[in-house]
């Protein structure tokens, strides 16, 4: 009911938000308490019991790939996905050739309890880098949440990918085609180290519509770049960041390509992951506001880069999470984003009140205190436009990263 | 006495601390409480008194160069500078046309109580971003401050252009030479906004050495990209940095290129600087503990991507913070500085523990909590190395940067 909050998302109309939360026909999901975390849900598993499963991933592009993310680039057939098996508390991250070991035994437990082929099993893991995984705790997990693997099991898989999120990231939506209804749903995690190239932590998507791998690939991809890869809580690119899509068509309801359906489903697709984006954005560890930068000017990589100086400047996020309408630290922030450009005719507006024009202040003040807050920043030249969604910077911030040893 | 205070700088054996606080022969300073803040010093000046004194210079890249900047860049003989007029709370930056008028009228009325052409006399600004500097508040305080100019003046000066500092960043050295003892002496501010490109925020060095322009240029330059191009507090490019190196040649003891005197004039300036460049990072504002990361590698443009990335990681920021040896956050920030690279052989080590070889953890464990800690990163390739020096990220930056409304 409340799951499209932002004013930045709009719900189309032919989206409804599903009360029941049940995941899409033809698949389950079930998470279980397998002691990788001191306590609560740290494993589960979503599967389709369809063999023909089509699906479509995006990952990190960090250096730094956990083993996790290496086995499922590597070892699975990426448009044909059946099932992901996902932990948290450890992210089986900088643990070498232990830890592809690890993964591909977590990969192996979960295609036996699946009934799928390994090829077909995503594994995904969260958590602190650098600790390696225990195999055996992992497997005994798996075994014992198989009995419980079923229709509603999507919020238990939610709970399960938590690390230090606060709101709920999991939804389930209905989606009217012109064919019929098809199911939606989708969880997430993120709330730290997050500025995904092209992913975000975590985030997992079923549907029971039809659509061809190729299709899949498409939509995510589009999806994927005007969502994920769009936000920066921190600025900080993870180890182990996934999105994986799976569609089992069990509705009946075929996405062809180049269809009314196909835009539809996308237009839902999206709406889907820039909400969940924007709630990855609002929980950002600590955060009281959230910041939507918009730059226009000239060339796509100087946009691109601007935006990103200013959603990731410590001085402009101090200043949100103040309430600060502190602008000088966005220009500060576009200096030091194109240096050697002086000088830079550049405007700034706040919530569409223009603070500076040509570079100087107009002597308008706007205020910087609501709960989402709209920046604008005129560059030079035609062309190009981005935005990037961001977090404040605030005490909790220091509380959760720095106040508890990991 | 206690200058040197830093692990990571040794303080030469021709250097010593000098008790009486001086300026060098012929120099003068004075500050003055003019009104531009509420309270305090806030504007001041310093002024050689000999005619063919030399100088150097080193300013902000930034693509929003505050007018003060652009004045002294513009209109000034650089490599002949003669004063400086510096204002603290105001930074006269995004103020367009009547901002260029002020900062030439600070220059003008800075030239007449100096006794210097206004092409001498170098301008620089503090302070918040955006808002008019009332250049008759400036006029009368410099006119005020005129009777005060004195050789021991550089305490004034040095109180006058803080901004959010603690520590003091002003010393008075002597230096001996095969031709005799010079003076050298520094008076810098910074403690937010700070990843100079090749400047500090402010920083002030006067000498009554004898140099040639061209020995202050090169000297000023090779030392500035040894200690305030190495620092970052929190990864922000202020559009007002300025660093303003100056000799009068009063003392009669000259510094020929390529001379001993040079060599070690060389050498006591090196180490000035990076010691106030590390007061700078111990000062970044509310910093418990000060991180060195030297990385590694086959590229100088990898290795430095890859220092920043680090130095400039909120997660590593609060884990130094919280005395939290959590090196995967280390990790992260290297495969963020470099995606596409998996996989990606790197080694870290910590104040000498070798905490992950290879991309996989070694399993030993280095504590995270000194005053100093060293954080050495090895990549792939031989020849190329850097280092950067940086602070922490605790409540106490939130503090300063979110509580208060600037």
């Amino acid at each position: 009911m409340t799951f499209f909050a932002s004013r930045w998302v709009e719900q189309p109309s032919h989206v409804r938000e599903a009360t029941d939360g049940r995941l899409p026909q033809g698949f389950r999901a079930a998470g279980v308490a397998a002691g990788i975390k001191p306590a609560g849900l740290d494993l589960a598993v979503v599967v389709s019991d369809v063999a023909e499963t089509t699906s479509a991933a995006r990952f990190t592009r960090s250096g730094v790939q956990a083993p996790p993310v290496t086995i499922t680039r590597e070892r699975c057939r990426l448009d044909a996905l059946r099932a992901v098996a996902v932990n948290s508390g450890n992210a089986n991250a900088a643990t070498g050739r232990r830890g592809l070991d690890e993964a591909a035994r977590m990969q192996g437990g979960a295609a036996m309890i699946a009934g799928a082929r390994e090829d077909q099993v995503a594994v995904c893991s969260t958590g602190v880098i650098g600790v390696q995984l225990d195999g055996q705790t992992v497997i005994k997990g798996l075994l014992s949440l198989r009995p419980d693997l079923r229709e509603d099991g999507a919020a238990d898989l939610a709970e399960a990918i938590r690390t230090t999120d606060i709101l709920d990231k999991h939804v389930a939506l209905d989606v009217d085609l012109p064919g019929g209804t098809v199911r939606l749903t989708a969880q997430a995690k993120g709330a730290g180290m997050i500025q995904p190239s092209f992913a975000t932590m975590l985030c997992f998507v079923q549907t029971d519509a039809a659509l061809s791998s190729e299709t899949c690939d498409l939509l995510l991809g589009v999806c994927v770049k005007r969502s994920f890869d769009r936000i920066s809580v921190d600025g900080q690119l993870s180890t182990n960041d996934t999105a994986i899509l799976m569609a089992n068509g069990a509705s009946g309801v075929a996405v062809e390509p180049e269809s009314e359906a196909e835009l539809r489903f996308g237009e839902a697709l999206d709406a889907l992951l820039r909400q969940l984006a924007l709630l990855i954005v609002k929980d950002g560890e600590g955060s009281r506001r959230t910041g939507r930068v918009v730059v226009r000017g000239g060339a796509d990589e100087v946009v691109e880069h601007c935006a990103r100086s200013i959603a990731n400047s410590p001085l402009v996020k101090t200043a949100l999470y103040g309430g600060d309408p502190n602008w000088g630290r966005i220009a500060q922030a576009i200096g030091a984003a194109l240096p050697d450009t002086h000088p830079l005719a550049f405007d700034i507006a706040i919530d569409g009140t223009l603070v500076c024009s040509g570079g100087q202040a107009t002597g308008d003040v706007a205020a910087f205190d609501g709960d989402e807050v709209d920046v604008e920043v005129g560059l030079p030249g035609d062309g190009a436009e981005t935005e990037v969604f961001f977090s404040d910077l605030g005490h909790e911030y220091i509380h959760v990263n720095a106040d508890y040893t990991t």
